[in-house]
């Protein structure tokens, strides 16, 4: 293994610029917000607190509509690189990280989630001839539906010659769920100092710091083919598929664990622990297990712990609030669903603010914009 | 304007190939059906006869839950060469365009719109860089939804350098309805003989056909900017928005007019008024005014009257199928809507077939493969 040259690579010289997407997305915000008015005519009536969470919620009388679209990025391309260097299709893997993106996200609401859509839409009609591949990403979308307990309702397979690169596939899902009853919705109003953090394992990179990912092999003499651990090449790590949440939440559910707030941690890594925008401090006092490519992620980029914490997972997939006096019985409740679980942390009254004690990291309001 | 050539143009020549898609989505549709029993966990279940139709429905008990994702597929290309050539973004009726390829399928299954979600995938942070046509694709959002009545609840905007083409952007939407009373429902069991089919007016080519639109520009000597009527450009005429159809499906259903069933006439035009699976005629026996820029096309491409209604909505954005005695005012409550309509035809028992009397024209089962 090569050791990290002296110039650390970070997510903007990795291509995404969100100063140049800030604004479009601020200025949708607030004209999708100015159209909850329309719901009146229907007799049902948006929650508001929805605006900005992860899943946009609708009242519907028995029990609340949540709804999501959620886009896999560019991790086909490492799924791409990888068939072409070992001749093996990992688009089952593919097709479960395009649906925990979507279902990840729904249940931090509350959310049973009920219904999945397809969006594959391909570089053109070849895309489809690859028999291989179409399987793979079917039966890995039909495993990971089963996983979550959702039916698969339908979609999308457009060939969009001329929009979607030649030989690529953009991946996209979208969840319809439930939050039933009521009392389940998560949107933060029962968050409060003292409720306890629980951390859920990850499994890998999840969906996102690919772009990071993807500029490092440039500096692997071997690429994707590096070995990182013995028997496992970078790109096979950086496969593993995104863990579905939703047995856990709903398991959850079933034992009577109050959730105040869920945290989907994706994009902005552990930033992401900050997402309720009350002012609080969130703690943290355990670190959960490092998966193996983050941990050589981070060290042949060069990323100090504020950096690759703040960017990547780091080994935590979810964040459940909960009340202290519940947050053993949390863990213990998602652990018999298949995650390992840590007892992390704690939400305090102060600064909205994270703080990684172990690593003496903090980053305070300012280091997370995500609301218009 | 110049003459039709002596090749006719037909869609496989313009690059959509469904021989090699046709595969995988039959797979997908069978591993899509093979995941309803998850709901069961849930306590709901699916309305099984919702396979196949134009958008999923799932029987929540109260009443019926609705769900669909659609593409836009390859118009904002036809916008991306108007904008270079005028100066002007036509992004405001591209936006109208993808919500209406999401909404008018909803609505065939008698559902109410409730919740629309953006998805708009770009070919990198610089996209985002134009502010004239992000800003015309947020208005045109937030108007397509304000005119359906739905909320806007958020969505996806990710930069996908590798993925999506550089200048170009991929734009889906997902939509969730609701089926409220259940007797809404118009899946297609109450369509009988006797029914009559009502047409509702198309503003131009909509979303479908667009291949086919861009190769002809190859034989105009002006491209995009040929005359096609007095002061209207081709590019201009194709640019038209698709009309939204929930208002009339709402204001059907506020006057107490019973559907039957519902149609989206898209892709495979005319042809799709066979889309109920049944054995049944449909016989037309009036048409619908043919959009300036559509007779324009089948003149120019030289397509004969069975390849432009088998390919085009040649006029008829949208059918309903209602009791022969409710025709005449369900037409009266769609103009009122401010739709065109004309009871332009009925359904008969006997061959699953589409004939068209003033034209000759006749399509038998075989000319339409939709369901898996």
């Amino acid at each position: 293994m090569n050791q990290p040259t002296s110039t650390p690579l970070n997510y903007e010289q990795a291509g995404v610029n969100y100063d140049l997407i800030d604004p479009l997305k601020v200025a949708a915000q607030r004209a999708a917000a100015a159209t909850a008015g329309n719901l009146a005519g229907h007799g049902v009536a948006e929650v508001a607190a929805s605006r900005g969470e992860s899943a946009y919620v609708v009242d519907v009388g028995p029990f609340h509509l949540a709804s999501i679209v959620e886009c896999l990025g560019t991790k086909t391309i490492v799924a791409d690189e990888m068939a072409r260097l070992t001749g093996r299709s990992h688009y089952d893997a593919i097709a479960q990280d395009t649906i925990a993106m979507a279902v990840n996200d729904l249940i931090t609401v509350g959310a049973t989630p009920l219904v999945v859509q397809a969006y594959w839409a391909a570089g053109g009609s070849d895309w489809f001839k690859d028999a291989d591949r179409a399987q793979a990403l079917t039966r890995g979308w039909q495993a990971a539906c089963d996983a979550c307990g959702v039916a698969w309702g339908g979609g999308e397979t457009p060939a969009l010659a001329g929009i979607v690169e030649a030989g690529r596939v953009d991946l996209a899902a979208s969840c319809t769920g439930i939050v039933n009853p009521k009392s389940r919705l998560s949107l933060g109003d029962k968050l409060g100092a003292g409720d306890a953090i629980v951390l859920l394992a990850a499994s890998g990179i999840h969906a996102n710091g690919l772009s990071l990912a993807r500029k490092l092999t440039e500096r692997l003499p071997q690429g994707y083919l590096t070995e990182i651990a013995p028997g496992l090449s970078y790109g096979e790590a950086l496969l593993a598929p995104t863990p579905l949440y939703a047995n856990a939440t709903e398991a959850l559910a079933k034992a009577g664990v109050p959730v105040h707030y869920a945290a989907n941690v994706t994009g902005h890594g552990w930033r992401k622990l900050m997402r309720h925008p009350g002012r609080f401090t969130y703690r943290i006092h355990t670190l959960p297990t490092v998966p193996t490519v983050l941990a050589f992620m981070a060290r042949e980029a060069g990323l100090d712990d504020k950096e690759a914490y703040g960017t990547l997972n780091m080994g935590a997939g979810f964040a459940l609030y909960v009340p202290a006096s519940e947050a053993q019985r949390c863990a213990e409740v998602c652990r018999a669903a298949g995650h390992a679980a840590w007892v992390a942390g704690q939400v305090e009254a102060g600064e909205r603010s994270v703080v990684i004690e172990p690593l003496g990291v903090r980053w305070a309001e300012g280091d997370l914009h995500l609301r218009g």
